[in-house]
């Protein structure tokens, strides 16, 4: 893209609505036993989706992740997703990916 | 357990190594143009396991969660995992979820 853009890194994390239930947890935790782990209970498994959003700033970035996460990544009807920023990734490296395209 | 015991919640973040192929995270680049999205690359697909954790301290409740995610969350020749913490449970509701059982 243009001089003007920076890219930052993003991750979306989706986990099943607390009630829905979760058979891939409920796998992990009757497997516990059989490793000789105690304690752990609760077991939820979700998705998480790492990705480089280049936008003018950050909110424009965190609005492109926002709705990504709402219309692709995520089922609102059973799931919850949040946005985590993982950081502006340095210009030199995005320079360099520039270069080679 | 006993009162002794305290409890922290943590979440293992798995993903594809790098230079591992992503198959998930291809298709969802591969929908951005249909969804009017512009400046996403580099998607790559993991999934996200929360949990709660009883140990007597919390390096203990992190060295079960670490044993966990390389034994039975992740696969090691395909996949990276971090543990992320999510904090102490409040005692109160520890007691609370104790009383039930």
């Amino acid at each position: 893209m243009t001089a003007s853009t920076r890219t930052w890194r993003f991750a979306v994390n989706v986990t099943p609505k607390p009630g829905i239930l979760d058979p891939q947890g409920k796998a992990v935790e009757r497997s516990l036993p059989h490793l000789g782990i105690a304690g752990v209970s609760g077991v939820r498994v979700g998705r998480r989706v790492e990705m480089a959003v280049e936008a003018a700033d950050e909110a424009a970035a965190r609005a492109v992740v926002g709705r990504l996460a709402g219309d692709l990544l995520s089922n609102p009807l059973m799931e919850l997703f949040e946005v985590e920023a993982l950081g502006e990734v340095a210009p030199a490296a995005t320079a360099a990916t520039g270069a080679r395209g």
